[in-house]
């Protein structure tokens, strides 16, 4: 096991009615902003629970934050927020809003071109507080300190991360999920998956709770996926759902470990360059990554066919292989399609994604620094 | 999966060398009172690490803090604390020394008789803020909130629990824990294995990310234990032992599932009475309350047999068995004996074990509160 500090202070409340509770934990006196996305929540009941929760408080609202977030639009709400005074935010939806609303609280004590941030690695050395209502099981960013923001403009789709702009508190309530399409449960799935395989599928260093606990988190998915799926408002498979997204990536199964972001960075230009859900992009790049560095990952990749799949027979290529196959019939199973050809992208995206990986300085990824642009080729180029 | 609230702001630092970083996560200007035990950390090299760290800082001492934390001792460090005006705690020690600190941590700005908050329950408002410099794998005490602390005069044994005692920090170096005697080695496996029983062995809420994580940590134990005793300067060996002691007891595992403590507050008991080791309680207690709860908790003792001990032949009546057998036998394995005659203890202990329980309102044990002084006395009876 390596060296490493582990930090996590967000409280969660997590379980049905848990949004009553939101009031005892915003400081009373504080000028309250509303985050939220395209207006779901006004559809199914979450925005009344809020404003039920917020009532007698002083609370304003930013709606129109998009899936992939946009720089243009957060730094309206910036604005909004240094015109008004606002000092406490509410972030109410899926890891968009969540995600937008960290780089809002950043962004607004910052000096300078908040920009900086995102494209510079600027240091981000305040945040104004936030809490979190979460609406959709994905990204984790309920309970971490990372953000992903796209400048429209430019099509860059750019990452930061601060303690800064961990939540104070976040909910979790499963029946606010229970009206969300079966994409966005599936892409879901995958995404917490994949979060999990990039922190567990590298190299093994003698951390065997680490592992374990990755493993729990996958076979979990793996169980309770198909079940949530199957059927929308059975609460407690829907609840596993959203503890295994949350635990996915609040820091815990990386602590003392390699890590592999590979498939994450290389699936951000997907998204940035066409437009795909960001799940999309895992589904289509995790299979290919694994397979291609499967030599630098073998020890793992047999811990995991054992393990996770319960492969037992054959040879260990064979194992591996079928470890590799089964993860891609996983993901198509709750409905993400894991080939470039099923959203009509040929190979015309391979030089484009690896160009904008060296713009952004992304020539030497994953969990031994040696994913190069060759390398992202090939993985590209097997996922056609 | 029941509703919860989970909450955990301990900073943990773990790894070689993590005791130089304390410098930075201590106030420049505070006044430091570092409280120890009988003086190991004096032999073992920790005591020098501390000091080196903290050169050029405002600092105090208190040593002598007992196994099972005296409150006559502690209160001896409230009125130095108060006496000298100390700002910050560092308990450099195992579980005793840092619930012991915790304890002073409450005390000293406490109105009234501290006393109060082990024997009535009365409300922590405040604490000093302490740090965490862990020697010993055994209590999770160091990512916890609980407390327990005995009075000597009396022999009572009590407990309390606050978020305002959550540590700042707490700094885990395996390497601290190379010249532990093989004793406390064997205690710290026993208490961690029993901390997640406690959480894990009850009945069934539909919690599989839960299940999974609790035996992750059991089945780590299970094969890092016995690793760790064979070979104390094994790094790795001793640094998964150490993370899965923590881990066993921080709160994660236990989000939304029954807890069952009766063994913890049986053993309690038969440490005030009779001065054994926490953990040689928990090593006699725990296969008897399996064996005489067994019916309530039969679902969980299959799922605990197939997956934690990998049971797989015979009637469920026979994997329950064998489990429970085989919990034994690790206990044995690793130095505990499970027999309160192998302590020279008879069947006299029995009604003095549930008098005190009685003064101790602890009449309504287990996760259906329905392990009363009869079921006591059976468990007990099983111990002989």
């Amino acid at each position: 096991m390596e060296n490493f500090v582990f930090y996590n202070p967000v409280k969660i409340l997590f379980g049905k009615g848990q949004i009553a509770n939101i009031t005892t934990e915003i400081p009373v006196d504080a000028k309250i902003l509303i985050t939220y996305g395209g207006g779901s929540i006004k559809a199914n009941g979450v925005y009344d629970q809020v404003k039920s929760a917020l009532v007698g408080r002083n609370v304003f609202e930013f709606g129109g934050i998009e899936p992939n977030p946009h720089f243009e639009t957060l730094m309206k709400a910036v604005e909004l927020i240094r015109k008004e005074g606002i000092d406490f935010l509410l972030a109410v939806g899926g890891g968009s809003v969540a995600d937008g609303t960290k780089f809002i609280a950043a962004a607004v004590p910052f000096v300078g071109d908040p920009w900086d941030i995102l494209a510079n690695r600027a240091p981000v050395t305040a945040a104004l507080p936030m809490g979190v209502v979460l609406t959709l099981p994905a990204t984790g960013s309920e309970m971490n300190t990372n953000s992903v923001v796209t400048k429209w403009e430019t099509q860059e789709k750019l990452f930061f991360a601060s303690p800064f702009v961990f939540p104070k508190f976040s909910v979790l309530d499963p029946e606010t999920t229970f009206s969300l399409p079966p994409r966005q449960i599936g892409n879901g799935i995958v995404d917490a998956f994949t979060h999990v395989m990039e922190q567990y599928l590298t190299y093994p260093v003698n951390a065997p709770l680490q592992d374990r606990m990755a493993e729990s988190i996958l076979k979990t998915l793996i169980s309770e996926g198909p079940k949530t799926l199957a059927n929308p408002t059975d609460y407690h498979a829907r609840a596993n759902l959203v503890w295994s997204a949350t635990m996915a990536l609040n820091g815990l199964i990386a602590v003392g470990v390699p890590q592999d972001w590979t498939t994450h960075m290389i699936g951000h230009e997907l998204t940035a360059l066409h437009g795909l859900d960001h799940a999309q992009t895992l589904a289509i790049v995790l299979p290919s990554t694994l397979t291609i560095r499967r030599d630098r990952k073998w020890q793992k990749l047999l811990q995991y066919a054992d393990r996770v799949w319960e492969i037992v027979g054959g040879s260990e290529a064979e194992r591996v292989n079928t470890a590799i196959t089964k993860t891609r019939d996983f993901f198509e199973s709750v409905g993400v399609p894991t080939h470039l050809s099923d959203y009509a992208i040929g190979s015309e995206t391979i030089p484009a994604v690896i160009k904008n990986l060296e713009k952004h300085g992304m020539t030497a990824l994953g969990e031994n620094k040696d994913v190069n642009p060759q390398v992202v080729e090939q993985i590209l180029a097997l996922c056609a």
